[in-house]
């Protein structure tokens, strides 16, 4: 890692430390926005109408543009413009749905971040996961603007950019709750929030329109493992001065309650390895879950018990989260995952990926006998510390399945307290609200149902409904310190990654793999003479997906005789046209086919004329 | 319904009706399975062994195959066997996976029982669910033996014999509970049982080796909606008289406590429906939940909404089930679905299709604005009385999503109690356990997690864990009064249905499909001189699925130049097979086409020769 590289030390000119934040706030405060006591007020009006507020002449609104993250989960990226200005938070990645068939992931439309390039001030990362960071590789190709993010998060994202080969043109700066990120009409101040992954941060967004709050993703976790409780006061005092609208996770919005401390999780490993016994013991998780990871290690080295990490991507987190200090091991605890055949089952704990059953992971590939160091037993204890994201709720089922054929035990799902969320539920968004008292509020993060509970929880706190904006992706909000409002939308579409393509995988590609994967198809071939259109190879049959051939030449061989007839018939009504022959072959295999077997594979006709 | 076709009055002269039912239970005792005290005793012994039982000299051992049903959910089937004599208890279809692309159904592998078809004195059928019917058809056209079913069941039978055009030559036996079916060597008692369909059935089957109890998939309502609660004095009596084994539902083996009974779910509806006030009412549930459906009827009744039924499997289960008497409904409630535009929005119930999210339903039609005849609006107010099966959690969700979007108010999951389960959870599990006493404990219907809790609950209530047996698809469990043991496995593999073909569709074709559909096709055509070898015509490059070709043309040209240099290397190399030139030519582009996207689309070579 070259410090060069990153510019982690170096700090912009722009960049403003920690003690001169103060200042900093009461400059953006004597701008104009003294919304606060109005703010209040109409929080505390239940069910009435907004009142009526001062409104300054020619007020500059600003604007929130919805790039992702909306009514849908994943490649989460906001952008932000007031006056001539903007600037990017976070910049995530998709997991595709299983219908965006041979698609490796799915990114943000970037055009309206093009068209914009040189209004861009930067961009800021909220922290590491890749919902919030996986697209920015492909955003930096394209516009390289400075790139903001706490100490682990710059870790993570340096990793992604050396594997993309632009860790060295990219301009990294490292920031903590706390700091202070100037542009010229910006402000953005850093917020320690609790989270799944260690150095999330909300942020405070300040500028002649207003004061504006985004969570990021967020839970309030009270006992956390490390770096401190959620800073609440500063949201709290932030509320007090008056803040203009509240962008918050949704995620959880549909669950009641508290989120549990991660320590609770810890509590359950320490009972759950005791009662493994002389078991061997194993543990999927989250490779960026850093505080999972910790608290495994700390139970498995009281109890006397080595530890192995297997799965590159969590070898990865481990090494960039212990070399950032992010992860404390203590020595002769951790060993090389090509030795574990050389401790006994009892002193050995494995730390693994395939959580969610991912079919490629260890966790996969140990279930399904496929892994080269790992051999399932029944002499294994294996904990699946996650619970399956909607979507992957079979695909987890049958890892557990093939790991209990194998005769191991497995503790998953909701069996113990082995898994928290990394999310606020309804209780926690709610304490939030109440500290912020926004005067607008954005759910965000989340599908609709998600969206529309937490636009119900604010409007249940009192927040009117006409103040609640239930954005989509594209939509820009124009707000002002007395109005919010609908602007004319922006590009936000997705943009599939396949293999080394970038948005050369659209929907004519997709349907045609939809329609080749569900029937399969049937190339047919011919040769015609390029003068009289004669017949002269041909026709062949061949097909792929459609039939078990050698159980079906005679329908294959059906096929070709319907296909010469269908040429021998252009022939003779003088139809020469390529295309016309074409389609007439089409039509004729594809209505046969479908007769004598009610599927409708792909026809594909290809004339050559020598 | 022809009564000529279905025999359901015309007993058979094996039929023995209910009042002869306590002789032939004597008779069987009378032959010499006295295992009732030992029975009971194992049963108390906890954690003890076994004791040794008095072993009667060559006993005949009874078989149970498992043809479905086991580490899988659906295409339930199994076949007893007693010297040499067969019966066949349900024949189910199951959804296909994900990865079996194209295929619409899968059945149960029929070999071992067309090679035994002469042993087999008929098939019993314990209630109408598709995995436990829907593979009947296929069967039936092979080895047409007896059905026994009891009222519904038989109904929902002929509709799907009759869509297969063999309803005529089927012989449909219609039973009771409390009836036996007298075969030779074996005698199958039906036992009322509770469930999510009406006239679901356990069987208490008797033959020299003892009494085996199947369960069929049940629960224990006690405040069912019709037919009265489970027969549980059967199960006690039986019970007493001593039970070989016991095959019991797995489904629910995971959850603690018990499911609650249908009548709850009627609560909640009439809760719901004076909360949707002036909103018209759409119930989305599973069309063969017949109790449901009169329940959302009573309730629309009693508040004056009239009732439309839309989705065809729905007005299929309806009209069969109102003829047949399962369904009560009052007159002037239900009406044309083609007239629900002439009533006012408040008072209307529509009942759909498509609680779990299926792409084709109604109320996915409905919910992606694509209904013939019903527009979701914001004066929706719409109950998805389901939970999602494991694996549709996304497929509702999305549902849910696009209702809301259209303004109408959804409510899904768990918000409030809109859906019980129709299989036993834990207690009701062991209750039956605790009532039967069986000597051996075989676990069915679920994937191995379902089977192992269901075991483990067995252990709980004191049954040896050499008593128990968890079996797989093809295994045989063995048992003499005194021994269980795996006899030889049997063929019992899944068998594809795709369109008209059954059969045709195996791993290659899957493969083909999965590989298509992730990354499309090349097709690289050129004839050649049949004397010579020489290149007369192309070779042309086509492809689908692989990029949008408008924008890739530089690409496609390059790889047809690439095949060309290819072809002609083989010419000057003097390679003149065909296949070899084919090897040479899917090498050449594949690898250049690898190289360039990081993609690997099938290649497929057409030689033709001229």
């Amino acid at each position: 890692m070259s410090k060069k590289n990153t510019n982690t030390k170096e700090k912009k000119a722009d960049y403003q430390p920690d003690n001169e934040k103060n200042q900093n706030q009461k400059k953006a405060q004597a701008k104009g926005f003294q919304y606060k006591k109005n703010a209040k007020h109409s929080f505390k009006q239940r069910n009435g109408s907004a009142k009526k507020y001062r409104k300054p002449v020619n007020e500059t609104p600003v604007r929130i543009a919805f790039l992702g993250g909306l009514n849908e989960v994943g490649k989460n990226m906001t952008l932000y413009e007031y006056k001539d200005e903007m600037f990017l938070v976070d910049c995530g990645l998709a997991f595709p749905d299983p219908d965006m068939l041979g698609v490796d992931l799915v990114i943000p439309d970037f055009s309206y971040v093009e068209k914009n390039a040189d209004k861009i001030k930067g961009i800021i990362i909220t922290h590491g996961h890749e919902d919030h960071i996986g697209g920015l590789a492909y955003l930096l190709k394209t516009v390289n603007v400075p790139v903001y993010g706490t100490k682990l998060t710059i870790g993570l994202i340096q990793g992604k950019l050396k594997e993309h080969g632009i860790l060295s043109s990219a301009k990294l700066n490292e920031v903590a709750p706390g700091d202070v990120v100037n542009f010229n009409e910006f402000s953005v101040e850093m917020i320690h929030v609790n989270h799944s992954i260690p150095d999330a941060i909300a942020l405070a967004i300040k500028c002649g329109a207003g004061t504006i709050i985004q969570t990021g993703d967020f839970k309030i976790d009270s006992t956390p493992i490390d770096g401190g409780m959620i800073d609440l006061s500063r949201f709290a005092q932030l509320g007090d001065e008056g803040v203009l609208a509240l962008l918050s996770d949704s995620t959880n919005a549909e669950r009641p309650g508290y989120t549990e401390s991660e320590r609770k999780v810890g509590e359950s490993f320490d009972v759950l390895f005791r009662k493994a016994g002389k078991s061997r013991i194993i543990v999927a998780t989250f490779a960026s879950n850093i505080h999972r990871v910790q608290q495994i290690i700390n139970v498995a080295a009281s109890l006397g018990r080595k530890v192995a990490i297997m799965g590159r991507s969590l070898e990865n987190v481990v090494n960039i989260s212990a070399q950032l200090g992010y992860l404390n091991i203590p020595d002769n605890v951790l060993i090389n995952a090509d030795l574990i055949n050389k401790y006994p089952a009892d002193s050995l704990v494995i730390i693994t990926t395939g959580s969610q059953g991912e079919p490629m992971s260890a966790l996969s590939r140990m279930a399904f006998s496929d892994h080269r160091k790992v051999e399932i037993c029944p002499n294994d204890y294996v904990i699946i510390s996650a619970t399956p994201i909607p979507g992957n709720e079979k695909t987890v089922g049958r890892v557990v399945n093939e790991l209990l054929k194998l005769g191991a035990e497995v503790i998953y799902e909701k069996m113990y307290d082995v898994h928290v969320s990394g999310h606020a539920c309804q209780e926690e968004l709610k304490l939030i609200m109440g500290l912020v008292k926004p005067r607008y509020f954005i759910p965000v993060h989340g599908e609709q149902k998600h969206l529309r509970k937490h636009a119900m929880l604010a409007e249940g706190m009192g927040i009117p409904t006409e103040n609640i904006f239930i954005a989509d992706n594209g939509y820009v909000a124009e707000m002002t310190s007395s109005s919010i409002k609908s602007a004319a939308p922006v590009p936000a579409g997705r943009i599939f990654v396949d293999g080394y393509g970038v948005g050369d995988v659209g929907s004519v590609v997709l349907r045609d793999r939809k329609h080749l994967g569900q029937d399969g198809i049937i190339v047919v071939t011919a040769s015609l003479d390029y003068e009289t259109g004669q017949l002269i190879a041909g026709p062949e049959v061949v097909s792929r997906g459609f039939v078990y051939v050698k159980e079906a030449e005679e329908l294959i061989e059906q096929a070709r005789k319907i296909a010469e007839k269908s040429l021998e018939n252009c022939y003779y009504s003088n139809i020469s046209d390529i295309n016309a022959i074409k389609g007439k072959l089409r039509d004729a295999v594809s209505h046969f086919v479908y007769e004598q077997t009610k599927r409708s594979p792909m026809i594909l006709p290809i004339i050559m004329e020598v």
